[in-house]
């Protein structure tokens, strides 16, 4: 059984705190929030207990993990004082919005040898993990083509755009580290062009709700990826990945399947109305996954290393929605 | 060159004359229509002649083939008289509505050993002969069962009705031949159930639009069917195959490949709007099937045999939806 | 908090017993098995002791509802016995295979007004909830043709066959009673063919494993249902149903939504292996609603007059099998 | 009757000699050929007559209008003949690989105000007339977002990518002139990225095989298309426009609705083996609509500003493939 403390009890950290509770290799013990009655409220659901401070967090006599889901500028932080605590470490992503703060604190946690993983929940998707498999099998190929969709129902409220990085460092950075993933491939060059389309008041952020990356592998293959903030249909997400004997698609996932035949259409049910009905199983996997790997001492990814580039790579795009220029990624 | 007469110049008379003007192997030389000033309007749209009378069409000396396409009563009579002058006949469904008929125009062609083939199109469809050929290519292993549907829009007219011999023998006629032709085997007995929906009138012609139908091959392989009048989506058609080792399918056919994505549901292309738009291709095909076969001297198929066969499950259907009872095919 | 006993121990038992666990308004208290050591084994993955005999299933100071999942001659004597000991049930179907004796018990948990539910739980399934909501909502008129499908991957072991009723009582009840749920109606005559296909031992057991069912209902609409014990596919699954004004389906459900496109063909994901592994989402769904049901006093469906009627619907068709007739069914 | 004469008989001249021929309002008079015998045969075929000489062609005492489907380096001198002949022109593109001369022969012709029209076919392809339709009547609100794909079969031989202009002229210009037609805008820049991955030759000729364009329009929604050569798995097209209240997607057009199910997979028809299967019903589409348009005297389009337009865009696209930056895009 694996002790674990989590950081955070805000609606992800509720998500966090609901797999913890039901994987029957884990013993949910404490739950830390600077809001202590949240953290409070969250415990009891669970049947843990609320700490009292962080020392009580990082406690090696009683916790073996800690899952790292608090507030963003606290992620570097933790993961620091895990490390020196010798606890293994589930953490959100990013690790850091400034790369060198986000740099400094993992070669800090890579020098204690502790156990790390990004949670970059996506690979565990089911889908996702079969387009990995059907490559790496090479049944497509060599991979020549991707092209990634990532379209949230809705604008967030502008006072998460304020803190989020931006487009590039919040939404798309997760698709950066699937191409990655998919690839086995660092991307060498990265263009983007973005709008701020739904809110005016975007620009105000320096932020932008609609844009088009290109990114280059060192083979020469090319990536494409859309994101936009709000879509008006629900959440759209796929990936599609041509090699030179064919091409793999996840395709975008439906609520239900569910036909209505009518003179001259036929409607289907739709796409999940927001990111986290469609992504929701991944969570659990990813947990599963770490927990199986900590136990059996095997690595873990994504690492601390793949939280970087992923990181590099939207820094890089962020530079080229400024200047209009493909961009080299300085990993 | 086939030198070719058509009879009939009504509906699905123009619909064979367009084909037979496109046709690069058909010299489309007449055309014969009780009306005679119909047969004129279709003769000139295709640089034909309108035969002044039956001579001119049964005419050795300039025919080679002809075209049964007058109204369902005549066929026999015309069959009869092709055999006798020795023209290739291509002949719409059915000989003859009363099947004893039927079998004596048929056995009085056979005697002259011209060329014959039925009409029944959908066979040259191009997903009905890729269900064949995976059958026959043992994809599916042995044939277990079979689902076949046909739903037409809208209600023929009464007067159509009236003639038409009833839902068995007109429309599912098509789906007997079909799941013949499919599997290689005559249906030993027949049960349906059938009810009138749509126009409580139809009771007075002792018809139904709506009926469900079981077949049992001789192997024990079971066949439904189910044909409907009057769909209120457009028209549907669609065949499945299982067999013990898998299944294959040709799948509804849609107008086109748009998908409209709205919140919570995808609006695709539905059905077409008639069973004329879904099958038109088939009879081009099936055209060229026959002049080819006559020009190389192949057996044509479907023959006059293929179209008794369908007729005499027809005859035992229709009996069926009055007994309530599975009743033996008498071919 | 409904204090729950589960009666089976066997595999539909774990998975209820799983479902029971991990519901947060159920004290999921204990676990009955003739096997003792099967219910022990059971009861400590789920934190439930073991009842040593049945009084302490029937229990009514410490127990508000029973499961009753135990092998299916048990079941009607275990109804009675919770139902004179006041105890809310949830039953596996059929409440006896003798349809007399099930109509006994039937009458008698009646007579102590006990809240009793059998677990169709197909009802439960979010497309076929979606598929009633439709029809009931007028959106494709007047019901007039139902096609339900259900095809399992592979004969159960003989063992199984040997009591469990033949295919019409096991397999294609559910969809009588989802016939019956989706329409509101009760079919007045019903139509069988069967074949024993995959295995001829199944007639020695007087048993078919693909078979063709023709209902009819009182408005004169009609329902066709296939049912296959072996696909070499895996579990197949599909309704629709159409109506005056239009058609709803819900389609056969992919286990994923990758495709792999190569030269002429487009791979996509298939069905799931077997049907647990297709209808597992149902249990829970279905407990949650007697939970909920219970708790709030509302009426429980579906009851154990939906129970009798799929049943009766099954007896006549099985009467149907052998004599080759539409047989009327008596409730 | 529009009397036509057609210049060239090349592959794309056959195609559009048999749409002449069977347009019911086109005289098809005649073929002109710098390989006579070439001509001759082709006229022939369709009941033409092969022209001696260009006189037999700009020749408005016997000709109403030309079809100019010649080698790419004689369309301008052709446009300018039949504009000073006074014929209506139906031009394939581009008018001209060098954009001056495109622009100066565009000029002329439009002083002598002919009807010209450029074959951008795509437009009449069934599917994206329902996209446009879909995006004037407002049903996904304001164009945001737009992803085109061209992907073929097979690298085209090196003769022929030697004078095509390279990718951005050659393939990717009909989805410039789509993207412009679909939002009614004019793309302001252009990034593009591309490799040669499938012949390493191509880079012999500073061509690339696979690309990835973005496009930034006016109002700041953004396009993104992807272009191939080779795709191992037949001729793939398709496009997305996504608007602030919904999305549009014409998909990959399948050549059939088979379906094959096997354990754990189902096998549909794939795509088309080349372009010309795909997109071949839209040749004669656009040649119906010149006919009817000339006859009418209504406008033309595409026009030959959309000509110059769509490969003013290319020219920019095939800098910034080098530049590596965005770059403006001059009308």
């Amino acid at each position: 059984m694996l002790r674990f403390a989590l950081l955070g009890a805000g609606f992800i950290g509720s998500v966090h705190a609901a797999n913890l509770a039901s994987h029957p290799g884990v013993e949910f013990s404490r739950i830390y929030d600077i809001d202590r009655s949240r953290a409070q409220a969250l415990a009891e659901t669970h049947g843990a207990s609320a700490a009292a401070d962080l020392d009580e967090v990082f406690d090696p006599e009683n916790i073996d993990a800690v899952f790292i889901a608090s507030s963003t500028d606290t992620h570097a932080r933790h993961l620091v004082r895990a490390a020196d605590a010798g606890l293994a470490v589930l953490c959100e992503k990013p690790i850091d919005l400034d790369l060198d703060r986000a740099r400094e604190a993992a070669a800090h946690a890579a020098g204690r040898a502790v156990p790390v993983m990004i949670d970059f929940n996506r690979r565990f998707d089911r889908d996702y993990a079969e387009l990995k498999r059907t490559i790496d099998a090479g049944e497509i190929g060599d991979v020549e083509l991707l092209q990634l969709t990532t379209r949230g129902p809705a604008l967030p409220p502008l006072s998460y755009i304020a803190t989020s990085g931006g487009q590039m460092r919040d939404q798309t950075v997760h698709f950066f580290d699937l191409a990655r993933w998919l690839t086995g491939l660092d991307p060498v060059e990265v263009f983007a062009a973005g709008s701020a389309l739904s809110d005016p008041r975007l620009a105000e952020y320096d932020d932008v709700d609609t844009s088009a990356v290109t990114l280059r592998l060192p083979t020469g293959a090319l990536v494409q990826i859309d994101s936009v903030r709000r879509t008006g249909y629900g959440y759209d997400e796929r990936i599609e990945v041509m090699g030179s004997a064919g091409l793999v698609e996840a395709g975008r996932r439906r609520t239900g399947a569910v036909s209505r035949y009518r003179a001259g259409q036929v409607v289907d049910d739709g796409l999940h109305p927001g990111w986290f009905e469609r992504v929701q199983p991944t969570y659990a996997a990813a947990l599963a996954h770490f927990v199986a790997a900590v136990e059996s001492g095997t690595p873990l990814t994504p690492s601390l290393d793949d939280g970087l580039k992923a990181q590099a790579i939207a820094e890089a795009a962020t530079r080229s929605l400024h200047t209009g220029k493909s961009e080299r990624i300085e990993y």
